[in-house]
């Protein structure tokens, strides 16, 4: 048979999903916990609405008609093109520049919010999702991005992620830069094979130094015979770069004793130019800095390997590292990685302002955190106590007023209640509904009861089941103080109900071995 | 002089703005106090994301090859359009229908969102704002409807609103389709004439019962000399109408002791027709079962003259209003009016799945009840305390190191605090920052003291000024023993600003005459 033409599909466009209340509390309570810890360190929150004119996010190109792919985009009735954010960093930029005769500099600020791709969605990919930024505007010195990267950190451990599961790691554009000033790339001519240098060595995790090599040398062929060129660099430059990747701190590759000097072979060979003098110095500061916070390098590390969003950032890059093993996609076991990062970026306000304003920021993926938090047991998804259900035995207006009562005096107790609003006459499906939704109490007042000014309280959690797996003397009394069902005055309801959740909350501990 | 072309315009399109730290803080807290209200009614938060299918928010007319006009639409790769959700209603409806299987029923729900209109904006009215809905799905009784006043009562006071001060308003839609059958409009074809009649009712608040008597009649002619055509109506029915308008409650109109019958002049020309019969008898319901779970009718009121939405409910709507008076933008003195409402709307998911799934539910505007507050002077838009400022007074690393150790044990000791991070060298910027900023505590340390160790606190709230409008003895002695700066010991930084800061909470204290 035909389907009828006329009902309408419920279904959501590609890319776009609803969140179960387990993971709204879970956001929730895990964007809580970042902010508590982005206020302690005197940041104050900013909003930006959804859209911003194109122009002002940066993605119309001067010669199209339309915006650029990646955004979503509609025209307003004054012809003028608006898209919905792709990211809060640029909103910001154009927040502070619209207002930068009341901000007070340094700025410190932060804000989660969701931004809109328009992009092809994959597994885990998703056209619209939450960023959770933090940044400081208008202050030049490294001393505000070693701020971030201490930042950072207490993020990480505030979400429960035990010291030595994460690191915090920072490089220097300005480092990137020298090198590539030093293998004779630094001119504007070069930027693309900058580009592929850049690209070779953010590649060095996933296919290690011989395979970085070939990147930076003759190019490589991948296992399905794909072959990628390579930026054909001399044996010189390419021996210099792995020792920066390969390097596991900053002191490997330098003596800051007098003169910046290269500690290793392939470096000494090239000379300390300005880039590397000026970014070196910035990483040092920033080492020295969070030590004396009490950061050491198991938390914040200087990492001359880390390459990241290079178009946009202009000193300090960091991001936030989590070091325990998954299996990814394939079944083979890889670290975590990040889950955040970010960098200083002085020229994003200048492109409205015309004047210079330093910034420096980072933004962690709310997704993917939540992820690696379900992975570490850290995020507590299901946390949230059903409702106690008072239950309908009888519907006229006399009865529904009682079992009304019953239910706004335990809420108004600050317990959790509801009556039961189905088809009330089928009981059975009353008990079922507590069932699937996990209540852990029902109240039951039949014609008999009522006339006696009783009602039942059930136990639906079996708090003696539940105990039943333990079996030392003291669990076994515990579990014989627990009938399932007690018959009480009507007007112990608040009381008799409140006790019995305390006892539940008791066996949860019990069982949880927190007891 | 020309302005220089290229320099961009940091602006935002017209509707959108941006949220301050103090109006995040403030609705963060309001939505806060809302939720603990409906999670103890048993509701559990969903959301959506903010694209649907546009016929799945059921703004796309057949005969069009354009979304209609309101709502914000982009077509997808695959040419269909998709649209920003422009209430929260229609994706719950697109929700339970996709997971209708799964859902179990009765499905109770709150969700605070963004919602778009592709409008004019003007004062006060935003082209993005955020609504704050609870619906319950799957629940056919009026005890439902019940429950869902009980909660905005509920969550009224929770936001300090006191008794008296708020009404939730309750009528039925089958009441009012009643009284269009009494006076013959209840046919197909008097779609429009009805209309009328319910936009006429709907200006009683405005007109009173001179103007509408005029709008159900021959028509009214306003200040301007601009005339809104009348609906014709018989005096009869206009008797009926402005008597059902004017009741304050519906004891006045229906006698329940027998089988209903109109207690009013005009209405007891009309017979009790079906509609009206099931009208009251629900009302009734209602009203017996907010008074069994203690909610008088100073908190909910019966009022047949409610008349809202009419397109879309079926059965009871309700609106929370508030009573206090404010001044309009015309100057008149008025009822501050409405924050949110709703109803019963059974035919939304039906749309979807073909079977009758009744629901009802209602909306809070959360920037109205937020200027409500304000108001009220319930809100409070600047508790959060700003950070403890340590300031710069020697820029090589190893003063940046003691200064940043300072701010960190500060943070690790849950105290907000920050180290200035501008340029350090004019101290007079810092401490001007310091004012601007609000901090409460300046930590100062020159070479001097660093010789010395120790540092020097500064308290930027001046207790002593603050405390001076007080005369009495008690307040004399309190303020002399808070100098405004004093010299410890590095080691009692921490102890001491603690000290300092609950001195200063004292202060505020005293001065809000808690104390």
């Amino acid at each position: 048979m035909a389907k009828k033409p006329n009902k309408l599909k419920a279904r959501l466009p590609r890319g776009f999903v609803d969140r179960s209340a387990a993971e709204i509390r879970a956001a929730d309570e895990m964007i809580g916990k970042i902010r508590e810890v982005y206020e302690r360190y005197g940041f104050d929150p900013i909003e930006t609405p959804a859209f911003e004119y194109t122009d002002c996010l940066g993605k119309f190109l001067p010669d199209t008609d339309r915006p650029n792919a990646g955004v979503f985009s509609v025209q307003d009735d004054d012809e003028q093109w608006m898209s919905l954010r792709y990211d809060l960093t640029a909103p910001l930029a154009r927040h502070v520049s619209e207002n930068i005769n009341e901000i007070q500099m340094p700025y410190r600020t932060y804000r989660a919010g969701w931004v809109f791709r328009n992009e092809k969605p994959g597994p885990g990919r998703f056209r619209q999702f939450m960023q959770f930024d933090a940044d400081t505007v208008g202050a030049p010195s490294v001393q505000t991005d070693a701020e971030m990267c201490m930042m950072m950190a207490d993020a990480m451990e505030a979400l429960g992620i035990p010291r030595g599961q994460y690191v915090i790691r920072v490089n220097n554009r300005k480092v990137l830069d020298g090198v590539m000033e030093a293998i004779g790339l630094g001119g504007e001519d070069d930027a693309e094979r900058r580009l592929t240098v850049l690209r070779a060595m953010d590649k060095y995790d996933k296919f290690g130094a011989e395979g970085v090599r070939l990147l930076l040398g003759a190019g490589r062929k991948d296992e399905s015979g794909d072959f990628t060129a390579g930026a054909s660099l001399s044996d010189m430059a390419i021996d210099a770069i792995i020792e920066i990747l390969e390097a596991s701190a900053i002191d490997d590759l330098i003596d800051y004793t007098n003169d910046l000097t290269f500690k290793t072979a392939a470096l000494s060979k090239f000379a300390i130019n300005e880039s590397f003098d000026a970014g070196f110095r910035e990483l040092k500061l920033i080492s020295d800095l969070v030590k004396s916070g009490g950061y050491m390098s198991d938390r914040i590390s200087i990492d001359p390997s880390v390459v990241r969003g290079l178009e946009y950032y202009t000193g300090p890059v960091y991001e936030a590292e989590l070091l325990f093993d998954v299996k990814n996609e394939k079944g083979e076991v890889v670290q975590f990685g990040s889950v955040g990062g970010g960098g200083r970026y002085d020229g994003l306000v200048k492109r409205f302002t015309g004047r210079d304003v330093p910034a420096t920021g980072f933004s962690i993926g709310v997704s993917r955190l939540m992820s690696a938090l379900k992975n570490l047991g850290k995020l507590d998804v299901e946390d949230a106590i059903a409702p106690v259900l008072v239950t309908v035995m009888d519907g006229d207006a006399e009865a529904l007023g009682r079992y009304q009562k019953m239910t706004q005096d335990l809420r108004a107790a600050g317990i959790r209640a509801e009556m039961y609003q189905g088809n009330w006459k089928k009981f059975g499906n009353q008990l079922k509904y507590a069932d699937r939704r996990d209540c852990p109490i029902a109240i039951i007042q039949g014609s008999d009861e009522r006339d006696a000014g009783e009602l039942q309280i059930k136990d639906l959690i079996e708090g003696a089941r539940l105990a039943s797996e333990a079996t030392d003397v003291d669990n076994i009394t515990w579990r014989e103080s627990r009938p399932a069902q007690i018959t009480i005055k009507t007007d112990d309801l608040v009381q008799t109900v409140r006790t019995l959740l305390d006892q539940q909350a008791e066996d949860r501990r019990r069982l949880s071995g927190e007891v």
